[in-house]
């Protein structure tokens, strides 16, 4: 009986799996040397949990489950309920800031497309504890820091930046009722991913005035953040989410990451709980969906039953970044090559190979032999191309205790005595290492 | 709104992430070394799937799930299954042996106990194409490598070894009918498992023939391979499987793991489909759970619609495994220390350490900084807190490109020009590292 995979998920054979790791390895490691630490929570959480912040409608982007008590539960479709969950439970104990990184596999119940899988993975950061726009500049960093770190360029990424607090502030401004922002933001959000017919349409269904929405559009259109009074007299909470624009924008300049940077008020983020500073990161030709998102969120916390404690962070999933690497040229994982491959010239050191083989292993060394006592020629071809590094070869000088050992790049062959073999070897199994 | 989370998952906060990394870690480095390449599959598969290979039941003990299209699926208990499918699938390809690790999350929908979540961790290892019990003996060699390599000794571990094969050929010859091995098994199982009376109890309904069943038990309590032939006259399928537990017993003590191993035939495996030989991992007191099992699977990829070809692996979970540790006080995670942490005396400076902080993480150093412009003592302290092996102090120095370095273990401060202070760190930005 054979069945198939379900759609929209991936099957990571050994040169698929090198690939993810090399991207999860990387983003754990620009984490930690951005000064963040790992967590994770369970992959199914109670379904209401992700209700709180996306409402009913999420469930049906979940994947959800009763178990045998009659619970509803979800499988997670991002983490940031779980981060909400978490810190809030210990928000006594866990000295500030609180800087997470996670990387967890997540689930959503979409039809599969392209940049778009139903299980895939994704880099979170998060600040807790900062109320400063220095935090929003450090994460925006971090993602930077990882994106460079794998080649990408400035004429390959952007990061277009905005703020939902500046947006709140004009719409309010010109007035739209504080009440009817939520579902605005996400005809808003819209504009870039829709034709421009359809997204007027859209928009004049949410404003009929005209000349508001002509100031909107103006508005979503304005390249630079000084240009941001020509659109309407600021107020001082425009002015006060412009200066903080402004300060975001020295801050990454000084870090060295402003010509990744770019004033798009486009961004809105669809979410109701975007604060401050809101983000995406896009390929520069715009051909792909945005490689990642995130901003400012100061009352996650007190949504879930917290205090209020300001917080800001990112995601970057592993599909769309995957192509665009992929595209590029970029994807480099680490060969986990063999640092011996032992052969043996005839069944009856087949003992002896093996013994070797596990007394390498023990010492700590990549070492494997081949199952199959077939001709030397053989045997070398798979060491080769199993991509060892040296071959040792048992045959009649292992009788007097020596060991032909093969370098395989350069071909050069040595014979060595066994006893010598092991002392530069170090021991795992005798250090606990 | 606070929301729990779910029974039996677990929250991993950064510690408790340091310690399922170190386990993990050290899952995938042994079976590197020994040779294995990883390999991943989806979270959820088609329900049916996992009833291959043990029945129906097993829906029960399954989370399970519709998706949108109505498709039954399920989160994996088990990574077999998916690991039969993906090699069916590529079976002509892949070159043989495979040999394959994993580190799968896997889910059960069981009540809670000590040692038993609904969510953990497992590692597999499985060699794919060597019919040959010296692959069963390098499976269970690199489990140990593993084991004694974080430092279990064989006075804490023991590794109980027996042969389905050998099993089924003495239950024949002593009289139980070929289709009732499979049921019998399920019962031989649970004999370490139930009080001795449960258990023989249990026996006498499969086997009411008080003789015959006397013969299971006496076999079940054998000490040693070569006492068999004293429970039945071996005919010669028990003495191949006999020669074959002898073999394995010499290749282990030639691997050099031979003091963790013993013949044990109360070993059964539960499930129908294990064809060779079988074992599981106990603390030496069994106290505990089993660590871990495997066994010999011939027929698997077949069941799975796939060829007959000869298979043989094990896995460990993380949950037992994890308290044994503890108990033996052997986790050691890994300390992310940061490289240095930069201070400063006034806010004035702030920028200048921010901007520092930030290039040497550019250049692949682990940095942070304090948000808080707070007295010299107390940022010092957050340093040391953070576990920093250096500070840097910029302060009036500062203005003449002169820093203060501190080594935080031995207290010494170092004044050195800032335009040294780089030389010496590698830069993974530009080397796309």
């Amino acid at each position: 009986m054979k069945i198939p995979p379900v759609k929209g998920t991936r099957d990571f054979y050994p040169q698929d799996m090198a690939v993810r790791n090399w991207i999860i390895d990387g983003w754990k490691q620009a984490s930690i040397r951005n000064g963040f630490e790992e967590y994770d929570g369970p992959i199914f959480e109670y379904l209401k949990m992700f209700q709180i912040k996306s409402g009913d409608e999420i469930a049906e982007q979940l994947f959800s489950l009763t178990d045998r008590g009659g619970r509803e539960l979800a499988l997670r479709p991002e983490m940031t309920p779980s981060l909400a969950r978490m810190v809030n439970q210990r928000i006594n104990s866990l000295p500030r800031p609180i800087k997470w990184l996670s990387v967890p596999r997540l689930f959503r119940a979409e039809r599969p497309q392209k940049g778009r899988l139903r299980e895939f993975f994704q880099w979170n950061i998060d600040i807790i504890g900062v109320d400063d726009v220095l935090a929003d500049a450090e994460v925006i960093f971090c993602a930077l820091d990882y994106l460079r770190g794998v080649g990408l360029r400035p004429n390959d990424i952007v990061v277009k930046i905005s703020s939902r607090k500046l947006l709140a502030a004009l719409l309010k401004r010109i007035g739209i009722a504080e009440e009817r922002l939520d579902s605005l933001y996400i005809v808003l959000d819209k504009k870039d991913k829709l034709p421009l017919e359809t997204f007027r349409q859209m928009l004049s269904e949410q404003v009929p005035d005209v000349e508001i929405a002509d100031k909107i559009q103006t508005f979503m259109e304005t390249q630079a953040v000084c240009d941001i009074s020509r659109v309407v007299e600021p107020d001082s909470e425009i002015e006060q989410a412009t200066n903080e624009l402004i300060e975001l924008f020295d801050w990454l300049d000084r870090m060295g990451v402003g010509t990744y940077c770019k004033f798009d008020p486009g961004i809105v983020r669809g979410l109701a709980y975007y604060t401050g500073i809101v983000y995406e990161i896009y390929d520069k030709a715009s051909l792909l969906r945005a490689i990642g998102g995130g901003g400012r969120y100061d009352n996650l916390l007190r949504d879930f039953g917290g205090p209020s404690i300001p917080a800001t962070g990112f995601a970057i999933g592993d599909c769309v970044l995957g192509i665009l690497l992929e595209e590029k040229g970029l994807i480099k994982p680490e060969l986990q090559k063999l640092d011996y491959f032992v052969v043996y010239v005839e069944e009856a050191y087949k003992e002896a190979a093996v013994k070797l083989t596990m007394k390498l292993r023990s010492a700590g060394q990549r070492a494997d032999f081949s199952y199959k006592s077939t001709k030397l020629s053989k045997q070398l071809k798979e060491a080769s191309y199993r991509e060892a590094k040296k071959c040792v070869i048992i045959g009649e000088e292992y009788k007097s205790n020596k060991l032909a050992i093969k370098d395989m790049a350069t071909g050069q062959q040595e014979l060595i005595e066994l006893a010598h073999f092991f002392v530069d070897k170090q021991n795992p199994s005798e250090t606990g290492g």
